[in-house]
């Protein structure tokens, strides 16, 4: 089987080189070209690698970076992985779309368009059908979105209880790492030994994604789910890794230990399509008292090539109608690039990418 | 007017030398005495000083730590302030009022029993009345407790919000300092670049104190309030100051500016009192989009005796009926040794300590 | 006595408003005003606050922001201080003595200027002669800079030693706090849980510095000192203060207590005019094994006003000829803001102000 | 071939379990048994697990740790891995080689003993030999050393140096990992945000086992190293990876691109036997300006079984006669478990284990 060529646009940032990691050795997709403003046309990638806890490969590090261009991107690449900044990404992704490419993105910019799905395919890979109701559709281009990092860390733990229990308020506050801002990012004279607790438009964005996400896909429509949502977010500094604690009313009043084991036996579509990178058990449920933690658990998934994209769920605990837990999920892999990756997974396992 | 002489238990710890700082200069306190373990006897309190931001008076690093004796206590000390550990401080501080001391105590041990109030003065002074229900009071012997330092910092704007709106449902998330954990506390392997979602006992603590101290007094019965209380406790890599994340349901239903203006003009019996540790201002809301911060607001509190003992609230907003916002207070100043000595000024003006 | 009225440039920065804070009550100096580059025209100094340590009075925080103009700024003031970046800080210091302005600058660009010197009052307060070679200095204007912040820290001990022993080399290694790179400056992704062994151009200043401080100012010129210089500087996780580990050859062979004694008693220029912001004990000597600290002893000196304007030296021990010992000075105050305004201090006490 | 039974003694500390880390899947060991002081007996290496960025297989962690007796470990294990504290290792050590066990200690308790060799094998394998004067050796049991972990960083480097140009005088700073204190070890009070100039006894370690480990072996003897170390040692918030800066004089005088030459080409023993855990390229001197760094290089070393096993060296420049630059090595597998392992290979291969 030949492999789908792809190219990655904002190599020069931290979830462009995230990509890069994630598609090497890839089963099915070959990197086609490395992508990034006019500022960085030909720089190879080890000059500007911003990855300090992965070792490239050296036949990667020195691959050249191009100037994006639409129309010779869709020349060699049937798909796209966007890691632009929001406010490039709208129009980029866009042409792609309209010169035939499927792009799968990691930008905001399109995520609440009615037709364009956020898709996270443990929770709702049925919405991937949208798409066919996207105008460049018949000529092959259309636009995925993955979530933004912090809704994504809670979309398969909700998921999990939805389906058996219902969901009727969801109170979540949120323990970010540096990475979610990019680099440079997050001065460090404002993070040492601090906590800030403001991140723009994320709340909003947890608030309206979640909904969206885990709402049903029906005659081609997506219904936003009914269920509250209640967001405070703060930046920590850790490096990786965005910890949430969550508060959750359920529609019926299961034991913790009903939420524990719907957790843990949790399996979705990716698992049983047996996507590349995705996790054997998406939600790994910790009986220590005091998990998930960046440090331990950032990095959880298996086999390999999930590594990063599995969600640590721990300290799950009842109180009154209320279930309260902790999550932990890598924000630049499973939040960001490997979000958008297991997505083109999906699309390529439903045949969307012929 | 003689200064009142006191005694300070645990001189040794992070929580016993925060006494001695806020003690030093007192218009109405005079230190009568260190103590600690038979294990620091001697010591000079130079020799073990964990204060790392503030600086001690030359004639204060030499003065010697004793051996703890309640008897001899009592013999020169009217009051005695406690930074003990839980575990011992229990039999100590009931042996220090039945000598006729009046305790001043930063221990959980004796804060749920039922003639002890935990006193937040800004919240609940008039449950003060308490102590002359227990048994040793007659000869001037007793017992008060500040809160647990979590507990601390959101009772003066959960009341500044009960008093107009009625409190019905509060959702509190914790960041919390490492100096929570004294020292040598929180290993630094455990929490560089991480965050550790688990602190032994802290959200029980913070659900059953919050209901006791803003519960009502009512003929010499302290009843308690009868909001739910949802916490989420977690250890973050900050030095000092616990930053809480709270979504509150109020029984009316006001508006995120109601909310600002009924904290902002909050004034209570340490500002009435003019006690010398009471801010001028108890609860300061920030306009700016990203306040409180540790780095920022932990010292917040005028006139200098008060740096550290006010709260600094920001980011007030509103979704559907709950009022989200963010607060600060210092966690071993406010939320510890600063608490248990407002409170003795509290019962210093209301003619206790004679 | 009238106040000197001074213009502080640069004032958005971290350097600029270090200057505004020492310069709150100063008993000689006035503000004048504040400038920075036209972007930041017309806005309050609380609009664009850095300085999270220190709680600017309200009438300081709204005060506005200028853009630099050298003619106005001449008529107002007598005194510029320059928190300005080195590649815009060279034409505008130039011009503004060339209209009769005092200039007292932080950025590098004039420091190796033959005509202007590099002033540590405590190591070469006789070099401020050097400026009336300078062509403005006949119509009051000339320029006075003062050290890197990692060569102040050094300077005043070497120059202990140097008096008595001789000295013939010097290793030194850094550990430079964060705040050195101004803001945003490092990033968190570069710095948490990590040292960046590398800082731009610092070695080399530390190195030809060290030399023209030290050196002897005879005939109207400065002879560098002789001793060499062997400068490693790295960046550490660290808010504020920069820790130096020096290894050094004397000519004689003093003992380590000779050399605690020769650093510890030293007083010089600035303590024997009581300049306001001169330390009462410039070198601080601490017994203790494990000192200094940048968060025991970052704020060393006193009085108040000399808070952070002393240098703190321990671990003072000898192996073979050569004496080995760590020091601590504040990097934006000592070796930054306050560095020129108690340079400024010493031009006013030698009448060179009028 | 059968594997060679191995014992870990220390199996609850830190260093003990990064030899478990480093034995999962040895070619040449198989781990007999983990050994700890009474207190951990009984209980499985999960239980007490320390290492949080190596997930252990789930064989591993469920092996109970047992309580150290030396008769009964050298009835089953051949090899003692010690990663005993040295207060305890001291007679523990002596027991087991008496009792006929090889022992690799990463413990200071026997490193100055004459007959006992410091080993680096990539520094002097040849020092190997004296082992044979050991009195215990007839019978099988002997005791080999690894070096202090910052004495390690320098070793390989140094002899790569010593060998074409000779040594007169290092003088070396070091920037330490919090990871080379043990658990709990720097409480983050301590660190956060701080520098620490003392770690007891470590700048003692550093000078006198460098001239042990690059002096002579003959005629049964080793002859110490003569050149001059001047260490001054520091901890710095960093999880893991030593970081130091070197200033060397060399007797003859190479250019800096001699030396980085000298270091890029050094191979040894290790290369040369293919041991299993040593890196193909010991030294890896890397040309950006600002290698190394803890984050980017701790776990530097190829192949896969030699991660964290390689040093490496950046920065190197030249100032005089002196030639500077820093360099990086794991602290607790290079520095320590990976030491011995490397050690007991190279006996191994020698022929010394049978």
């Amino acid at each position: 089987m030949r492999k789908v060529q792809v190219a990655v646009l904002g190599a020069t940032g931290m979830i462009g080189q995230r990509f890069v990691q994630l598609l090497e050795g890839h089963p099915w997709f070959d990197i086609g070209g490395l992508f990034a403003s006019e500022r960085s046309d030909g720089k190879k990638l080890g000059e500007v690698n911003k990855v300090k806890d992965h070792a490239f490969m050296p036949e990667t590090l020195s691959r050249r970076i191009e100037q994006i261009d639409a129309a010779k991107i869709a020349k060699t690449c049937r798909v796209a992985f966007s890691g632009l900044p929001s406010d490039v990404a709208k129009d980029i992704e866009t042409k792609l779309a309209e010169a035939g490419v499927a792009v799968f993105s990691n930008a905001a910019s399109h995520r609440m368009d009615r037709d364009v799905p956020i898709i996270i395919p443990e929770a709702n890979s049925e919405h991937l059908e949208i798409v066919r109701a996207q105008p460049t559709f018949a000529h092959g281009g259309f636009i995925v979105t993955n979530a933004n990092c912090s809704t994504t860390g809670m979309a398969a733990p909700l998921k999990a209880l939805q389906d058996p229990f219902g969901l009727e308020q969801v109170m979540v506050s949120t323990y970010q790492a540096v990475s979610g801002a990019g680099y440079p990012g997050v001065p460090s004279l404002d993070i040492l030994s601090n906590v800030v607790p403001y991140i723009k438009n994320e709340e909003e964005k947890m608030e309206e994604e979640a909904a969206k996400i885990l709402g049903t896909y029906h005659l081609g429509q997506i219904h936003d789910a009914e269920f509250q949502v209640l967001a405070s977010c703060a930046r920590v500094p850790v490096h990786d890794g965005h910890l949430e604690a969550l508060v959750v009313k359920t529609r019926s009043n299961p034991s913790a230990e009903d939420c524990v084991r719907a957790m843990r036996e949790f399996r979705a579509e990716p698992q049983r399509l047996e996507l590349p990178s995705a996790p054997k058990v998406p939600i790994i449920v910790r009986d220590e008292p005091d998990r998930p933690q960046p440090l331990w658990d950032v990095n959880a998934g298996e086999p390999a090539r999930a590594k990063g994209m599995a969600v640590t769920v721990g300290r799950v605990r009842k109180k009154d109608k209320y279930v309260k837990f902790f999550l932990l999920s890598h924000n630049t892999i499973r939040g960001g690039a490997g979000g958008s990756v297991i997505n083109a997974e999906l699309a390529h396992a439903k045949g969307m990418l012929k």
